[in-house]
């Protein structure tokens, strides 16, 4: 075992949005642990962590019990460096995604640099396309195209499995990558780069298409280091500016 | 996706020994489905199959409908060219065996040329040595060792996706990408983008230090999309045109 590959396990946070039924997030808290993975973030769960919920976690009752409770996906994002979704359809402004596998390689790559969540929807909504919006990274399970529909838990137990193959098995380096922007600050970058765009007459509020999904899904494939933010950022104050000068 | 190896899941049965919980027989019949397996057998249920089991197999029934009941497990493997066994712990005098995916790998190929079968034992007392000694191949999921206990059907949805991915890796394809841009309308990217930033005043041409190394290496991480030019060039007019007005 790569000891310095696995400790990426513990910075990895598993985060069930709205999850709807208490023996689905019992049993994920289950899955997680069998595979390593010990921090469960719930997102306004739609159910009571009941005795269902603790029946299916059979042992894990220490993962369940621990869970961090979030009212927003943003809060449950907050310090994270990176967060991948599972997603079991393409979407069409979304970046570019990756498969379990692949995806399993990056995130432990990228936790062992700082944290990283892995988010799953709703058992039968999914993610929306604001949720989607907010990770880096969609991630599919390969599946039968005829019948793709994973209980939830089933696809937690997944990537939790992928997660631990791809912390334990040789290292692949984050070759030549500086420290990671957090969350927050690549929100605030988008958020400015908008402003920035709108002071300039190039977005249109009353008309804002789909410019801010595209330069999104464009910087969140770059996966963006803190530096690069200060850089990008410095670079909209100079553009405002001289717009105003 | 490679159509001969496909096929090879067709001719694999998951073999399920004494299941004492019906909703783990229904969650394991909607795992084997997801990952485009159809074969489940049943040896000696200690449990009915109720609404709960058709529940859990969600839409799944055809799988679980179509089981074949066996009363032994002798039975269950007639027929079959190879038979493995998971099994959570290593046992003595048991043949050696294989990590999950490279059993995947053998079992795969080996159901190219006749059926096999993937056993699993019951939720409590998982396979009795008799059992166990009637399988060739005695096969472990890679697990926390502190907490090593996987639900049923979490494990066959574990097993069930490395056959998948043994069967058809999937193809590697630019999965979401659009048109990529050229190496000119890189560069020409860059050259108009160096020239906006020295309109601005964030850049000094006579003292650059590694403003666009930095940048390009950036972008060239996110590899640029044709639109995407687009949109940065047109980006970067409005922020000049802004400047000078």
């Amino acid at each position: 075992m790569n000891q310095n590959r696995a400790r990426a396990l513990a910075q990895i946070r598993v985060v069930l949005s709205r999850p709807s039924h208490s023996g689905n997030v019992g049993a994920a808290a289950r899955a997680m642990k069998t595979m390593g993975l010990s921090r469960l973030y719930l997102v306004a769960p739609q159910c009571e962590i009941d005795g269902q919920a603790r029946a299916l976690s059979s042992n894990a009752l220490d993962v369940l019990d621990g869970a961090v409770h979030c009212a927003t996906l943003e809060e449950a994002l907050g310090g994270t460096v990176m967060a991948a979704a599972l997603t079991a359809r393409r979407r069409e402004y979304a970046a570019p995604l990756k498969w379990a596998r692949e995806a399993a390689a990056e995130i432990v790559d990228t936790a062992l640099a700082g944290e990283v969540a892995l988010v799953f929807g709703n058992e039968t909504a999914g993610l929306s396309n604001e949720e989607l919006a907010l990770c880096r990274l969609p991630v599919m399970i390969p599946a039968n195209p005829d019948y793709s529909s994973l209980n939830l838990a089933a696809a937690v137990q997944v990537m939790c499995y992928e997660l631990r193959m791809a912390a334990l098995a040789p290292a692949a380096a984050r070759t030549g990558r500086d420290e990671p922007a957090t969350f927050e600050d690549v929100q605030r970058f988008y958020a400015h780069l908008e402003q920035a765009l709108i002071d300039s007459g190039f977005l249109d509020p009353a008309n804002p298409k789909k410019l801010m999904p595209r330069l999104r899904r464009l910087f969140d494939r770059a996966a963006l280091e803190r530096e690069e933010v200060n850089i990008l950022r410095g670079m909209l104050n100079f553009f405002q500016k001289a717009g105003k000068s």
